[in-house]
Formats: structure tokens, sequence, C-alpha cells
């Protein structure tokens, strides 16, 4: 019998209150000194523990799930270098205000700094991406430390969801010999006095007084020519209240992919979602300029709307943001808000009722530009070769109801917002756009997908696929169904759209870079699924044949960069003629 | 014709700066904002640029020349998690004292934390791993700041080769327009007023005083028990010295396999090579208890040695590190030395020419009892079954002089430790042993293979190779030739030999780890050879066919993790009782 008691209470102890609080998915990198933990969580019978190898996928894949349900995910890894694998994922948690638990296992402190083996230096080592870090105690079973414990798990777990929400990091100092011992009596019920929970964490939303309310309201309400804008953000009622503030004022939405307002059943009627290609035309931005802009989550990913919103610099510019954060790459906002973005949709309807703010042709302007650009751009429909927006326009067309399309960096999500345009079908649209890494892909993917009923379908270029193979694994050993789309131009396509595509001499070895990989050999490795479709009529039965299929199944559709460059530049010149045409016939200007 | 004069001349000024002063090798990872340095770099006819996509793999490859040519390398990305990626390599740079300069390109100050795309916060982001963190000026072309940019770079070389050795970090803020102008007049020679460098940085080697030169050689005269430790260490000419003091006091050498002591032409006579196994017997631990320890180079890899060392409390223990750090985990260290170690060592042979030092049984001891045990050990040849440890002995027995075995950590390591004993012919150990991890491996032997003309051969567990598949990319597009000695146990199979195993319940989901994966398919993608032996004839032929091929040949050595517990445990034990039998045999206790 193990007698190894006070290790095996105080990390129990820990385990249940972080179970107790709500946090009941760990994923775990195997180790030596993380072996208390490791063993406890997956003993607890509250809580899902997925084994991942290598942790750089495995904090990406925990990302995803903390994502999906909103709730903190707890990380653990044993000492040394896999504590530093972490860290692409802990940036793009806390840039994109994700809530995750990393718990990193180390040696004591006699073992620190002194060449002992797989020991580095893990205080502080996230730096400022941990928004808080804890160098626990070492294992001791007083009723104080039993305490200490159990209030560190509901403490750790609340300022994950502080504002902003995000990583936190704590260190658990471990001595050998490192076996809990399972068998011991009333293993989770230690210290736990005050049930359900030692320690209750309630957090508020910043409200605005009401003189503030007031103001904003009538700020708004003493422009005609305003817009809104609508970033990342995650709260499934905020469409339903956004959409009928943007009735009171009058107002165009334009409606980032991941607004997730481009879909479901809400109004569309003031959604604008072809603005990314509207907007690089001059007629348009020259003859419609706003005065007031005000806006909600993060910036969106058109840079045709950032240089449109850095353009009017005489504009006000409210930005909304209830987790106190400073999302404005502009430098020209006038109103900077911290308050609940639901709370302050309704206060504005609140003051708006019963009131009639006059409306222009302003709005119907954007709507009926909106409309003929996207008119056009759905040309790309009748397109024969693989172009890749095309892409994103079958998948809208294919998909049903209730699925996630989670969409890699670079060229897909811009694709994604030039042609995803607005459908009742409720698809939600995720992507890791806290730093727009190309790293974890995969696995953050496949973490929506372990914790969602909704069909996943991620859309991902080649060098993307590549950085996060290792993330595959996930799927094989835990048969995660994922879709995946591998648009394969070999090489990285978003370069081509850049200034260094005229570097002729370097462009292909340092941008171009191609990967010349055949990825049906390690699709096949994992057990998965892999198609090379050349037609329309093959991707969309392939794409109908894998909602069938369990498991990994990988669409690749291959495409060519200068091929696909001409095809976006074709369509955006001609729907900027278009555009133009009708500026000047309805002599707007 | 580009005009962006400043930013040209004040990277190209950098970059030059950093060619004179000797860093003529950079690992670049493709990124926008890291324009300019990237093309800057590959226009510089005496840089050599390797293109690596996954940052991860891109920072262990840097590693892996810098360990082999003993210089920096430099290794750029952009900006956001491209940069956290390298964390990893950068920990074991820091704590296994490797030169790197880490380039970050970054965002200007005025888009950074206002939620820019691909911006995160790049200041001090490496925390204490890297020894020196500079946020760089703005580009600018006046006489000043290109003194300031040639200046930097040989500060910042100068700087990753002070005592210890290690990565230091410079982030570079950028403004768009990116592209240099590369036709641009003498572009690599502004502010080269100082030739052939702008500023010469030479770096002093610690001595200790005459006094304390003559203190420390009485002290080791004076004992009769005294034993040499030497760690992983990478001069070349240090074996020389050594074992010359060595046979002066008259002190075996317990040498590890990364002292470079166990093989080459430098006399074996006081070199033991088999105490990680000896060491295990309690008859001899308890008989053979030194009055002093003098150590050099990092701590040993056994574990056994550690637990003899720490049993002898009351034993002197000299410790010498030109280098200043404290890898003393017994913490029971007497006297630790900052000194050159090579001329720690041309002290004590001064100080003890013509003088006779008695000798004494205690060294003729540990080499019979050395014998005896690689005899015993040697018995592992008639294994056949695809014993693990044989392999090491196959390996040593088949490659020829001028080889260089890339070592991954865990089971490899410690077999490498067991079985490899003394040679002749000139074969190189590495490992990545600063903290152990089993990320990056691949990457960095294929750094080693890149600048090396030796043989290189890898010798992987299966979890190892698989936390850096993608390292295999830069093997296929560079044509780096690499034998990978693949040990496939399916699994963690270390833990079977920790106190782990006994935990039957969580045992194989969270140590044994299986990944029930056929690594031929990803291999094959690399344009790999692939062969899974199963005899020692078809492990013989494979290895001699491997040297005739170009790229990468992948020899897989399937084994089963219970069976070669038993096997160790096997021969642990009868090693032990012929060295229990000679001890009571010869009375020695």
């Amino acid at each position: 019998m193990n007698e190894n008691n006070a290790l095996t209470t105080y990390v129990a102890s820990f385990i249940d209150e972080l179970v107790r609080v709500g946090v009941t998915t760990a994923v775990i990198s195997p180790g030596s000194r993380s072996t208390p933990m490791a063993i406890l969580m997956a003993e607890h019978s509250n809580m899902d523990v997925y084994v991942n190898i290598d942790e750089r996928s495995a904090a990406f894949f925990a990302l995803g799930i903390a994502k999906e349900k909103k709730t903190p995910v707890a990380i653990l890894c044993t000492s040394g270098t896999a504590a530093a694998n972490y860290y692409p994922a802990i940036v793009e948690a806390s840039i994109s205000r994700v809530p995750l638990l990393v718990l990193t296992a180390d040696r004591p402190h006699e073992l620190r700094d002194v060449g002992a083996p797989q020991a580095i230096d893990q205080i502080h080592m996230y730096g400022k991406y941990a928004k808080w870090f804890v160098e626990m105690a070492l294992p001791e079973d007083t009723n104080e430390m039993i305490k200490y414990a159990r209030t560190m798990a509901a403490r750790a777990t609340g300022k994950s969801l502080t504002a902003p929400a995000g990583p936190v990091h704590l260190n658990f100092p471990f001595r050998e010999p490192l076996i809990p011992n399972i068998d011991a009596d009333s293993l989770w019920n230690k210290g736990t006095f005050n049930n359900p929970k030692h320690v209750n964490v309630s957090i508020g939303r910043p409200v605005i007084d009401e003189s503030l309310k007031s103001y904003l309201f009538e700020l708004l309400s003493s422009y005609e020519k305003g817009v809104i804008i609508c970033g990342e953000q995650v709260s499934e009622e905020f469409s339903e209240y956004i959409t009928k503030v943007a009735s009171l004022f009058g107002f165009p939405i334009l409606a980032d992919p991941l607004s997730q307002l481009r879909s479901g059943s809400h109004s569309k009627e003031y959604i604008i979602d072809c603005y990314d290609t509207f907007l690089r035309n001059q007629d348009f931005t020259k003859t419609y300029q706003p005065d007031i802009i005000i806006r909600f989550g993060a910036m969106p990913i058109s840079k045709a709307l950032l240089q449109y919103v850095k353009a009017n610099e005489g504009c006000k510019q409210i930005v909304i943001d209830s987790d106190g954060g400073w999302r404005e790459p502009t430098l020209s906002a006038s109103e900077m808000v911290y308050c609940d973005e639901i709370k302050f949709c309704e206060a504005m309807l609140a003051l708006g009722q019963n009131k009639d703010i006059a409306k222009t042709n302003w709005t119907n302007d954007w709507i009926l530009i909106n409309e003929i650009t996207m008119s056009e751009l759905m040309s790309i429909q009748k397109e024969e070769v693989l172009a890749e927006g095309k892409v994103i326009v079958e998948l809208k067309r294919l998909l049903p109801t209730n699925s996630t399309l989670f969409i890699g960096n670079s060229m897909p999500i811009r694709d994604v917002d030039s042609f995803f345009t607005n459908t009742e079908k409720a698809l939600k649209i995720m992507a890791n756009r806290g730093a727009n890494g190309i790293d974890g892909t995969i696995s953050t993917a496949l973490g929506v997908s372990a914790s969602s009923s909704d069909r996943l379908v991620l859309v991902i270029g080649d060098l993307t696929f590549f950085h996060d193979l290792n993330g595959l694994l996930a799927a094989k050993k835990y048969s995660i169904p994922i879709t995946i789309v591998l648009i394969n131009n070999n090489g990285g396509g978003i370069f081509s759209f850049l200034p260094q595509a005229k570097e002729e001499k370097h462009f292909e070895t340092l941008f171009g870079t191609p990967l010349d990989l055949d990825f049906e050999h390690v699709v096949k490795m994992y057990g998965g699924n892999f198609t090379r479709i050349n037609t329309w009529e093959s991707f969309e039965m392939e794409l109908l044949l894998a909602d069938e299929k369990q498991g990994i199944s990988v669409i690749e559709v291959p495409s060519v960069r200068e091929e696909n460059v001409t095809i976006h530049r074709t369509l955006w010149n001609r729907v900027s003629q278009e555009i133009s045409n009708f500026i000047i016939k309805s002599d707007k200007q």
C-alpha cells in the first residue's frame, strides 16, 4: 500500500475542486514529474481526460475545447521543454481571450538550477501571457493546505474567466515518490465543508452609468451617416440585440465572418457581408464617408475595412469592449467604452423606444451596393477551375445546418471574408484570430469537434496543415470526426498578393516556399480518408461522403498560386467596375 | 526602383556585420514582417540560408548547426506566435550553453497592443532564457544608426558567446513598405571604416590564481581514493589533458558518453565506461567509497552515478566549470571552481611534474570491475531478439570512423550510457541534454548533419521521432543525409522502468501511450527509405545500405516494452551477481 498521503490528498483536493467549479476537461501530455496530477485526473470520475503526446498540439487542442465550451480547460505537462511547447497556444489564448488553466509539474526547489535532469526555470515562464502565475506550495495534507489547494483551484479558474479571459499558470513542485494512493479513503472529499464548492467565484459584467448611456445615445442619434462594425465575438444572443440597434439608428452592420452575424435565423436586413470587396473601390470610399462608427468585438479581418476606418479620421469612432482592452489599431477612436455589449445594446434600445430616428438613403445605398457586389462575386460559382474562393461558396451551399467551419489563417480566412455571405443556415465560423498564427490549427479544430455535436469542417491551406500535422493524432486516437478541406497551392499563397511577389530573385525561396509533399501518405498514417478532387462535382460528392465517414476525411483541392491571384484580381476588378458604374450612374459623387 | 533606403541600409549593415563576425548561417521561417531581413540575408553572398516552415523545428535545426560548428547561428521569424514556437529550442540552447541569435520581426510601436493582426508582445518574450534582449531601433540610415546596427550585430554575437554561451534575442520593429532595395549601391559597405569588422569582441577564459591551484593540487594529491567524473563537454582537446591528469593522480575517469572520452585515439587506460551498470550494485558502492571527487562538464546521465555521489556525503567534491554555472544537483560540492577546464588540467600537470604520487589498488579495482562488467554486458551480443541495448552495441561495431551518433532522450541515451563502451574509432556522441526534452530531436540531428562531413546516425524512440516529424522536411528539402535508427516500442518505453509501471489501472493510458502509427507512410512522404528489420543480419545490411543512400533512411527496430525491461533487468542482475562474486572472492568488504 502506497503511503504517499500528503501528495495524494493535496492534489486530489485541487482536482476535485477544479471539477466542482466546472473545469471538467484536462488535456495531459505524458511525463514523469506530472504523475500525481495525471493519475488523479484520470481517476476522477467527472474529469474527461485526453492524452496528447505533442504539448504544442495538446495546448491548441485544449484551446479548441475551451473556445467551444466557453469554460476553462486544464492542460498538464511534465517539467522541462514540454512546458515551453505550450507557449504558442498560450499566446493565442491570451490574445483571443480564451480561458486556460496551464498546470506544469516542476522539480522541487532543491533540484532547480543545479543541472538536475529535465529541470528548467518555470517561474513566470510565459511572461505576460499568463494573466496570473502561482508557484504552488509543496504538497501537505494539513487542513490549512487542503483549503489552500481547493481555494487555488477555484481562484485560478475564476481568474481565467475574469475580463479579459485568458490563460493562468500554476506551477506544482513535486518530490519523489510521485505515485498517489488512489485507494485512499474519501479521496475527493477532504476539506469540503462548504458544499458544493469550497468557494464560489462570481464575476460581474461592466455597465456604464445612465448619463454616459444618454450621451452615447444622443451621439449616435445625431448623425445620419453611421456604420456599425462587428468583429469576432462569441455571444450567441448578441445578433438579436445588434440587429435591433441597427434598425433603431438606421445604420448598416459591417459584419465580420467571425461576428456570427452572417449566418443564423436573425434579421439580415442591415447586415453587410461584402464590404471587404467593395471597400477596395475608391469611388465608394470617397463617396460614402461615415460621420460615426460604432464597433463591437475584435478588429475585423478585412484590410480594406481597416483602411476605410483609418482614412475617415474626422469620424467619431466608438469602441465597445466589455473586456477593457484596446483593440483599436487605427489610433482614431474617440470613445472607448468598457461596457457589456448586450447591456449596452439594451440601453440604446430602451432610450430609443418610441423615438423615431429619421432614416436616410445612406443605409439603402450600402444595402444596394452590397447586393451588386454579392451578385458579381457569386459569378465565381460559374468558375470551372478549382478557384479557392469558390470553395467557400460551395461549402456554404452544401453544408447542412448546424455545421461549424473552422478556418485556417492566411488565405482561407480572407476568402471566407470575401465569399461567405449571409445565410439562414446555422453555420458557425471559427478561427484562431488572436495572433493569426498558422500553428496549431488542426488541433484547435479537433478540440472544437470533440466538444460539439456540430459537424466540423476545417478549411486550411497546405502550410497551415503541415505546421500542425501532429495534431491529427488526436483525431485518430479519440475518433474525433473532422472533414478537412485542404486547399493545396503548394506554398504560401498569400504572399502572391503582397508586394513581396515582385521580388522575383528571392520570392520562391523565401515566400513561395513550396512543400512538394503528397499529404495522402500522412493522412493514411492516421487512418484517414484522403481524396484529391479535380472537379466541383467530385468536391460535392466527397463532401457528402465525408459526412458519413468516421474520423478524418481530407478533401484536397489543388490550386495554383499564380492562377489564384489572377482569378481574385479579375473578379475584384469586375466587381469594382460595377460599383463605380452604379455610383456614377446614380450621381452620388 | 525601390526607395526604401533607410530600411535597406540599416538591415544590410546589421547582416553584413553578422557575417564579418562569423555568423554565416541563418535559418529563416517565412513571414511578411521579416521580409527586409530575409531578403537581405538571402542576398548576402556569404550568408548560408535555410528556410524551414515550422519555427519549432527551425530553431532546433539552428541549434544543431550551432552545436556542431560551435558558432552562433541566426534564426529569423515574423511577428506573432511564430516567435513563440522558438521557445523550446531557446530553452534547450540556454541550458545546454549553445549560442543562438534569435531575430524576431515585429510591428512598429504604433501597431502594438491595439489588436493589429499578428501582433503580440515580443519584448522579453523568452524571459530569462534569452541571456540578452534588445528592442532594436526603427531603421534609419544616419551614420550614427548604421554604426548602431553594426555594433549591435557584433555585440549580440559576442554576448551569445560569453560564458555561459546561449541565446540572445533581438526584436526588430519594421514599418511598411517592407521590401529592401537589393540594387542599392554599396549595399554591404556602409559604415565599415573599421575593417574587417566594425568592432572585434574578444572573450577571455577564466583562470584561478597560483595559490588556489596549489591548494587544489595538494587536496587532490592527499587522497588515495579519488574519482574523476566527466559529463557532457564539447572540447576536442580535453581528452588528452584529462587522461594525463588521471594518470598523474591515479584516479579512474567515470566518462559520460557525451564527454567524448569513450571514443577516439587517446589513452583509455583510466576510462571507466560501465559505471552506470556496476554502480547499481550495493556491494560495490559500499566497498568503494571515494574520498575525493573532481567533476568536469555537465552532471552525467547515469542515475546510479548521481546516487553514488549523493551517498558519499563526506567526500570532497570539486566541480570545475569554466562557465560559472552550478551544475551540482547533489548539494554536496565542497569546491566550486570557475576555471577553464584545460587550463586547470595544465596547472595540475605542471604542479605534478616530477612528483611521484603513490598509486594504490583503488584504481586497479575500478578497472578490473569495469572489465568484468563490460564482458558480462557484452553477452547481449548473443541476444537474438531485437534487444534495444544491443542496437547500441551493434552501432558501435558497424559504424565507420568519423560517424556522429545523435541520441534521442529517454531510453536511447540511457542505453548508450550502458552499452556504448570505449572504442578507438572516432565516433562522436551528441544529444540534447540541456533540458532532456523529447522535442526537436530530428531537427537538431539534421542541423548537425548539414554542417558536418561526418556520417550522421540518429538513434531515437518512437515518441521522440513523432514529436518532431516536421523536422524531416529539412532533410528532404536540402538533401541532408541522415540514417535514423528508430527504436519503436510503441510508446513511452522508459516508464516501464519507473514506479509508474506498477499503477496498472492508468498505466497504458497515461504512460504507455502507444501511438499505433506505421511511420513508413510519413517517411515515404518525405521521400525517405524505410525498412522495418526483423533480424540482426538485416539490421547490419540496412545500416550498410543506408550509408550509400542520399537523404533519409529510416531503419525501424521493433521492440516490445515489457520484453525490453526484462532483458535489461536480467542482464543487470547477472552483471551484479558477477560483481558481488568478485568483491566477496577478493575479500574487499
